[in-house]
């Protein structure tokens, strides 16, 4: 066995690591005689052999129209949350995947009610806004109050108690970029801004949509609410809305704005994260775990968010389950529940299937839209390497050939890090991804087949190798078990 | 004079013409001894310097600024319509035009209130749809009916009484150009659609919005009830959702939709056309007009229609007001009021300006947005044509070098054309134009300077020249006076 040989520690960057093993190794992967690969050639060339036939159309894209199309909308708790259950309980069976079941999520349940807004001074001008996911309701007459503008939560933090009685309107712009940096880089007013204006006394807030769009349609999105203090209404104006504001702000003259929202929480309800298998030929106890989240914002059909990861999944693992030769392990597909706001689904996971954490080998999740796969990223013991090296280059002719060491897999996986299990994930261009993440506009016409099958040929390859391979993958170190941040 | 003498009735394509008008002048405009010219030298010049001021920064971007920012939306008749006509008199008035008035004008009025739709079999989902401008309202519990798709008006004509009862879908896909010319061949379904299914007994329309976009923002527009016709409420579906509802209908079930619509048309208000002028040095009563809408429909706020026509055509003017010496004739900016729905503005100038439409020596409107300028297009008596060319000799470096025979005018000049004014537009490229025409999106973000910049340029080189040749344009012969399709 080679795995684990070829690690080098000292270099950092994955892709100077692939040469370096490869230069140990003695030529780059195509080159060398099977026997010097961790991969059985029998495995690679079925791996091939499924990214091949994806790439040549699968019936992803099926999957994301039926799912937009005749449920849409899907928040966790509404009645399109239970019809989407029904859905992928149906499609799942239908597609003959075995121990097709709703495995039940108590989901936090917020609705959305009416919103709207407007400038009252200077000019009277109406504003494209939408409540943020978990917010409290305005008075209901509506809010009005002058408004601060801040850059970030630091910027808010120097200003203090200048917000008090004020509406704080973080001013933050995500840039846009292939990948999901600048998302991370702005997104904490949405989730943080909330509590933080509270604490200096700020009576609502606003906020520039986390998005790389100029429609007026905000974008939405989950904030946190810190428990010690008060809960304040929260909106995200559309960009050219948030624009404005600025550029009227910028003026000197005092800005007021009134909004109205009607939006509350309910107790929560009886939602699903829904399962099925392509048993395992050998291994049916140990599972490689393909996941995606079912429900969706309010605003779209959830398209892109996360109706192609669903579908990516699903299709990667139906493909699977018409090889000739099921692998070894079992391919486990989980759509998990009310990932949106509150990650109930993958919590209930966690605790459902603990003891049987220890026979997950791997775990995958599909959740960053239609873009082409850009790389495999992965989370585990280093003895691993070499091997994941190995997938990538059987990704490669769909671009996802290079490998990035610290994947923290999708938010539903979460739960399943303490565990140690191996996390993956796909890189995806997402240069257009945040022009439509929790909008109005994230609907099926924004999905692209081609990209949804190429992505759909590296999870089933990926899922195929990590289902099929003699030992699994080592797991993560006990001391990168912890989630970054938590 | 040359004038007249280069017409080549034979040749058709105004670009052939102009090479043939060169090759009987002897060589092209630049290389020939300016004698051999329409175009004194000295005007040449002038509007050559107009045209490098211009290029080189204007303060058109201010004023659609202003306009957007702090008036915004300004449907006839609304507040928003009030205070536009507010900001453009004292803004004319600041930056120095004389003779500013309000020439009051009797408005259609007509209010957008609350819209709303769904499919309600055999799927549930909401419908991102909006008001045509014009339409009645559903009655109040909203117009629930089946769903008939058709293509076309046409396609409905052989549809015929299959559509009584129905709510017809007229399902015609604009496509995208750098013109006008795919708006022109979708817009019909808008117009008369209504009309047209109320004749066939139908309870409803729905249109695929005419645009270009994938955007949740449906595109308004007015619609033409035909008299002797039932009025039946309708709407346009976002391209969105209008896909939707195409690929539902041809699954093959029923598609039943329901949509709220409490618009209503009211009483005419008082509105205004807003007028400035430049006065001619030496025949003051003598006019060249520019004019552009300073109304807008509700949904946006009017950035590029028109409030980009409004700032080119204030700016050209008072970029010409500056000249140390300012040009023979006058030029008039008028900002109509009601161009969207109901021409109301226009009709009131033709009247109230009766007796001076013969001293109108050309006009000429602003109203297609933010693209850079591809072109002059004109309609006058063929003796103009070596001067329409020469002047656009003089545009070309700002991109609207081709000079186009057969220009109608904005829809503000509809009724100066039975006059016989000269009437002269630029050609923009409009490939993102329909992107945000008429939709929400049409925000001030929207707004290229750049290329608004060049086009000041090119209306005030052209204003300039049509104000101080010493001979107007020959009229526009009887024989073409009549507006198409009028």
């Amino acid at each position: 066995m080679v795995r684990g040989a070829g690690r080098i520690p000292a270099i950092e960057d994955a892709r100077l690591r692939r040469v370096a093993l490869c230069l140990l190794l003695g030529a780059c992967a195509r080159s060398l005689p099977a026997s010097d690969f961790a991969l059985a050639p029998d495995i690679r060339a079925t791996a091939e052999s499924l990214r091949e036939r994806a790439s040549s159309g699968s019936e992803a894209t099926r999957w994301v129209r039926e799912l937009t199309d005749r449920v849409g909308p899907r928040l966790a708790g509404s009645p399109g949350d239970a019809a989407a259950v029904a859905w992928a309980l149906a499609t799942l069976k239908a597609q003959g995947f075995a121990r097709v079941r709703a495995e039940k999520v108590l989901a936090h349940v917020w609705k959305r009610g009416a919103e709207s807004g407007e400038i009252t001074a200077p000019y009277r001008q109406p504003l494209a806004l939408t409540a943020l996911g978990g917010s409290v309701a305005t008075p209901a007459g509506g809010l009005e109050a002058e408004v601060v503008e801040v850059a970030s939560l630091e910027a808010l933090d120097a200003k203090g108690e200048a917000a008090r009685g004020k509406i704080v309107f973080f001013n933050k712009k995500m840039e846009r970029g292939g990948d999901f940096s600048g998302y991370g880089r702005a997104v904490d007013v949405r989730g943080a801004g909330p509590s933080r204006a509270a604490k200096y006394g700020a009576a609502g807030v606003l906020i520039r949509s986390i998005g790389t769009d100029h429609n007026r349609t905000p974008h939405t999105g989950a904030l946190k609410y810190e428990e010690a203090l008060p809960k304040i209404p929260a909106a995200a104006l559309a960009i050219p809305d948030a624009e404005l504001l600025e550029r009227l702000v910028r003026e000197g003259k005092p800005v007021r704005v009134r909004f109205i929202l009607t939006c509350r929480s309910e107790a929560d309800t009886e939602s699903a994260n829904v399962i099925g298998e392509i048993p395992g030929r050998e291994k049916p106890e140990e599972i490689v775990l393909l996941g995606a989240h079912l429900d969706s914002w309010d605003l779209g059909t959830g398209a892109i968010d996360d109706g192609t990861g669903c579908a990516i999944v699903l299709e990667a693992a139906r493909l699977i389950g018409h090889l000739p030769r099921r692998p070894r392990r079992t391919i486990r597909v989980v759509l998990f529940a009310n990932e949106e706001n509150g990650l109930a689904g993958a919590r209930a996971y966690g605790d459902a299937h603990q003891s049987e954490l220890a026979r997950h080998v791997a775990a995958f999740e599909s959740d960053s839209g239609t873009g082409r796969p850009t790389g495999l990223s992965w989370n585990a013991g280093p003895s691993a390497e070499p091997l994941v090296a190995e997938i990538a280059a059987i990704l490669a002719p769909v671009g996802a050939g290079q490998a990035t060491g610290g994947a923290s897999g999708g938010a539903d996986l979460s739960p399943l890090r303490p565990a140690g299990i191996p996390l993956f994930a796909l890189g995806q261009d997402s240069s257009r991804y945040f022009d439509y993440h929790h909008t109005a506009n994230d609907t099926f016409d924004k999905v692209d087949p081609p990209s949804l099958d190429a992505n759909v040929a590296a999870v089933a390859a990926f899922a195929y190798v990590a289902a099929e391979i003699p030992h699994p993958f080592e797991k993560i170190p006990e001391a990168a078990r912890k989630t970054p941040g938590s």
